[in-house]
């Protein structure tokens, strides 16, 4: 999907949500348990209530792996299910030398055809190349997660005086445009999102960390919003599990609904 | 496995080798594409063959996750194939907030039984604890890699005069003991091996890039080796794809105790 098709969905539905499918087993409703493919059952009821009000699916791909093999079929089956104008994020957070970040790329971009795939930069350049080598694809770095353990090192001053998440920010745009690459920014910092934003004036952010992790949603919209809005916020577990009897389907489509809403306000000043 | 159980495995093989399973279905013998599961005769072949020979298996998952559903079978048939004394290594690169490192760790510890999982640092602390929780299962996580772009971050100075990968290794010998953590030290920076041992004297480092990435053995063991050994040194290439005719497990065999021998000489020094 290019950043033009993405936009004009943005435009359409008036959202920028993206809704997290970290689907586990032991947290899906007991009545679909008797399903012959529970996790794709709950996935499919997810799917037809909230893509109304959602620009982007993000399938967490270690809730998938979890389940073997028939966690992968889940996961295929999921991402064909996924309507074609919806953007698809693999949230795997691989990165490795060249042949083996070549091979991750050709899971996530041929054999599931994602849209984008979040990467680690921890290994440099050349183990994110390979994944900017698709037309159409997209990378999305890590560059301030939402996590504690972001401070370990993401923040650890450089000799330059930038932190090392900045270093991230600076160099990584060399690899390739705002048209094949955005970057994971905590919500849980929305504080820095503006500082972020100065350094990134044009690439979108994904921004988990909205719902269970504690994120203001507002804030990150003031914050980090661009002209060509330059943001797709995550919610997973608040939406997805809104509810745990047989009304979770319409429960999280009203979840969705609600963030949706709230972010057609914060759209306004731009689009 | 333990690391006195490992120990146990280097000093009765004289071997500190580590063959890399990164099997490939376009590069496999042509012979065993009729083969019912080719990778997996791949794979049993050439461990039969290297067997007597190596300590340690690291089959890459880029690879098998490469081939959907099936390559996760063929995964699982190559650890229950490997024998109980071997240690086993899922070269996946993980790394993700707690609840989501918690579910890879399952996977790879529970589901799949290996031994060690690698892991990338970026995300810190939390996202590496939760692979620290099993007792006789261990992470080794990413410090100096092999690659060039290593250099792009990994080299960053910070404010306190150490490097990226200095820091890592620092810090997360607060996160648990040389019994439960290792390091992926590259050997295309051997002169960095001997620093990198001062800094962390009781740890395993789980060398890559001996062989088609033009490491050296020697340099190697010279600068990294301790007195328990404290080297996995991996060949995956140069050893699997040693030929490519029907002699492939014999050629297989050769190279890898064409390396063991070398090694037990390496080894006299304190073993």
């Amino acid at each position: 999907m290019t950043s033009n098709e993405l936009l004009e969905q943005i435009r359409k539905k008036r959202s920028y949500l993206c809704v997290g499918l970290d689907t586990d087993i032991n947290k899906i409703p007991s009545h679909l348990r008797s399903e012959p493919d529970p996790v794709f059952a709950f996935n499919k009821a997810i799917i037809d209530a909230t893509a109304p009000f959602c620009v982007a699916y993000k399938p967490n791909i270690a809730f998938y792996e979890a389940m073997g093999p028939r966690g992968w079929e889940g996961l295929e089956k999921t991402l064909n299910y996924i309507p074609q104008d919806i953007f698809t994020i693999a949230d795997a957070k691989r990165g490795d030398i060249g042949n083996t970040s070549g091979l991750y790329a050709r899971t996530f971009f041929e054999y599931l055809n994602f849209d984008a795939v979040t990467v680690a930069p921890y290994m440099g350049a050349d183990s994110v190349t390979p994944f900017l080598a698709y037309e159409g694809k997209w990378v999305i770095l890590l560059a301030h997660t939402s996590n504690e353990g972001s401070q370990d090192f993401q923040l650890l001053e450089s000799g330059s005086g930038r932190k090392l998440y900045e270093e991230v920010l600076i160099r990584s745009q060399q690899w390739s445009g705002p048209d094949r690459m955005m970057y994971v920014v905590g919500a849980t910092q929305a504080d820095k999102i503006a500082s972020i934003r100065k350094l990134v004036p044009d690439h979108f952010f994904l921004v988990p960390g909205i719902g269970a992790q504690g994120g203001d949603l507002r804030a990150v919209s003031e914050k980090g919003m661009n002209a060509q809005c330059g943001l797709l916020v995550n919610s997973s577990r608040a939406i997805i599990y809104a509810s745990s009897g047989t009304d979770f389907a319409v429960a999280a489509g009203n979840e969705a609904q609600k963030v949706q809403q709230e972010m057609d306000q914060y759209l306004q000043q731009y689009l």
